[in-house]
């Protein structure tokens, strides 16, 4: 199981900080963040005391420098980030053209970004705000915000992992195509990526939901394997056609800049991945989904990781504005409650993501399924009237639509 | 998909039949049947009206000798099942001494003894019998009680498919150790079950599930494979030692006519088959499972079996009826609500059942999913607090007690 370092609600000072990586002073707003973790970096200077005279004042002058740049550190972290990226901003500076420490950047802005405009749309409510380690290597970020006025339940992770693959998760891997050469049945791995579910509380507003990802395996002779993957999609109660257009130009757009190819062979990925084979229907209206990019080269597939990533606050907020008061009666919140019980039924039985954090020795449980809805309802045999509204969305998650032209 | 005979609630007359089985013409207390189907066996007779004289009158012994007969099959099967068998009466009385004739009435009778045993408890509510038929071969009958006093959610349902086993369920048979000869193939199999589920409302009275199948596969040789599983378990919100102990207690006495080694060894299997691996916790307090089971002899674990289907109702029902009247708080609501999602979680990524049923094609998915319960809910690091009733029943599920010594 993960080491996880709880952070509590409503702590904003005393703050934490576990092995080695300093959480945050105090958090931006909209942002609760608290005790937790195994020593803080603080701890050293009350050595300071057993000290005298000039010794003391030149340890003094250095501590007050190195406390200087570490407050410059802590007021750029804080203005970026929800919490220290797992590498270190130290690290990640000093491998700063790697591709992996740009990924992680992104990763760690898009969390940040999201989390602050989904706190300002929902100003009783605050994120808690996780930082996590895994035993086998690496660690995460989790931001959950939940019961809030306008979301359910919203969470946005990231995570760093890195170690051996397992013999269940490279199983997997292979099944879909890929040649993986094991040294003595290992395979080291990093796997990043950030990844978020929001489910509002108003059946208008539409549940939604992104991740993008980046992958590396080394081979048995030493050869790298990398790739990316993500996706952002849509998952309506109800359909509304304006809210539909607006995401998948807002999607279409972010891909044009990089290819005109690329929107209509996700967006039909993305209607093929999110099927729910044993019902017939998708999950929601899609939007884009991709995995295993690995063409044309790794800087341009990180460019439009990056243009989708930042497409993300365009795509949702506006929908979720316009809707978050609208009113409802309690059969759209039944009809709500049914389509989370499908959202449950797709990410535990087909999800790869999920079945690739199960599949994964040490994985965070809490943060895989923080996916899951707060609430959701079964009926036996729950079949709507022919030509409701609720029929009409069945309708689209059956034969999907082309929103864009 | 299944060829889904819907039969609706409330109408109690006018009956149905699919495909020359005859529906039964009144249902049981408890039970609510009615219109659906492609046709009734009475529609001939109004080809009568085209005769006259002698033959009119032979022709209406005739028809009278012929309906007294079925007036005296209706009323058999009325008194003993819930709908008429997916083989027909007939057919299982013509075939009375093969094993699959036996099991076929073996099921069909726990189904209608728990469903009255069910709705006598909450008489408010009435069980909806349908019955499915499967384009590839065989059928079923459900019969679900929904949103009633006492149950939220009741289940019992008997299917008998037969046809051809997809290569994904081969594949998944395999994996556990069989090996199965195919002919060009094709593998001939035969499965039949009666499955239940039963969700009470009230926290204090536990989720009860029991399952028992026969299997029969055909190989490319000839040879006939041939097995039975099954099992009884229940899943409290909160521990009663007093239940744990009743329910344990009349299983071992069901096993134990039998042979004393069958329920220590099916109560640890139940165990270690009831394990949501990604929480480290049981799904409930166990009972007894097993699978794959060929020997001593066919009639032997027939025998078996059935003392299993008798002790369901003395298993199950004293509690229900002990419980079902407590009172109970918000919050204990709430905590079998958290219980409910890790329901879900262990049926939709673990249980071989559903895995079986979602991969088998023409499978009726109302049927197999109406193991999940009515509602659920996740919430984010939910941990109860130490001590509480909460976390007493967490140790059990940790770790499994010994409830019979």
């Amino acid at each position: 199981m993960a080491a996880a370092v709880r952070v509590l609600r409503g702590a904003a000072a005393g703050l934490t900080a576990a092995a080695g990586r300093r959480a945050l002073g105090s958090a931006p707003p909209g942002v609760a963040v608290g005790r937790g973790g195994r020593g803080s970096r603080r701890a050293p200077l009350a050595a300071a005391g057993a000290l005298g005279g000039l010794g003391l004042w030149l340890w003094r002058r250095q501590a007050a420098m190195a406390a200087s740049e570490e407050d410059e550190e802590e007021k750029e972290l804080r203005q970026r980030f929800m919490a220290p990226p797992v590498s270190g901003l130290r690290e990640l500076r000093r491998r700063r053209r790697e591709l992996r420490s740009r990924m992680e950047l992104l990763i760690m802005e898009t969390q940040a970004e999201v989390c602050r405009a989904l706190a300002a749309l929902d100003p009783g409510a605050a994120f808690a705000v996780d930082t996590w380690e895994r035993k086998e290597g690496g660690g995460g970020i989790s931001c959950v915000l939940q019961d809030g006025e306008v979301f359910e339940k919203a969470g946005v992770n990231v995570s760093v992992v890195f170690g051996q693959l397992s013999e269940e998760a490279a199983r997997q891997m292979r099944s879909r195509g890929k040649s993986l050469k094991a040294k003595d049945g290992k395979l080291p791995f990093c796997a990043m990526g950030v990844s978020s579910v929001i489910h509002p509380k108003n059946p208008h507003v539409p549940t939604m939901h992104f991740n993008y990802r980046y992958f590396e395996i080394e081979e048995a002779d030493g050869t790298k394997q990398w790739w990316f993957g993500g996706g952002t999609d849509l998952t309506p109660t109800y359909l509304n056609e304006e809210d539909a257009v607006h995401f998948h130009k807002t999607l279409k757009e972010a891909c044009d800049k990089h290819d005109l190819k690329l929107y209509p062979k996700y967006k039909k990925w993305c209607d093929d991945y999110f099927y729910i084979k044993h019902r017939g229907e998708r999950r929601g209206i899609g939007g884009i989904f991709f995995d295993d990019v690995d063409s044309p080269s790794k800087e341009e597939v990180f460019q439009f990781v990056k243009s989708c990533a930042k497409a993300v606050v365009p795509c949702y907020v506006p929908i979720v504005k316009r809707h978050c008061h609208d009113s409802f009666t309690p059969e759209e919140k039944l009809w709500q409650q049914l389509r989370r019980g499908r959202y449950v039924e797709f990410n535990l039985v087909y999800d790869r993501g999920t079945k690739f954090g199960l599949l994964t020795p040490g994985s965070r449980i809490e943060s895989i399924l923080m996916s899951l809805p707060l609430t959701a309802r079964w009926e036996y045999m729950h079949t709507p009237p022919e030509s409701s509204k609720e029929a009409e969305i069945l309708e689209v998650l059956r034969n999907p639509k082309d929103w864009v032209h």
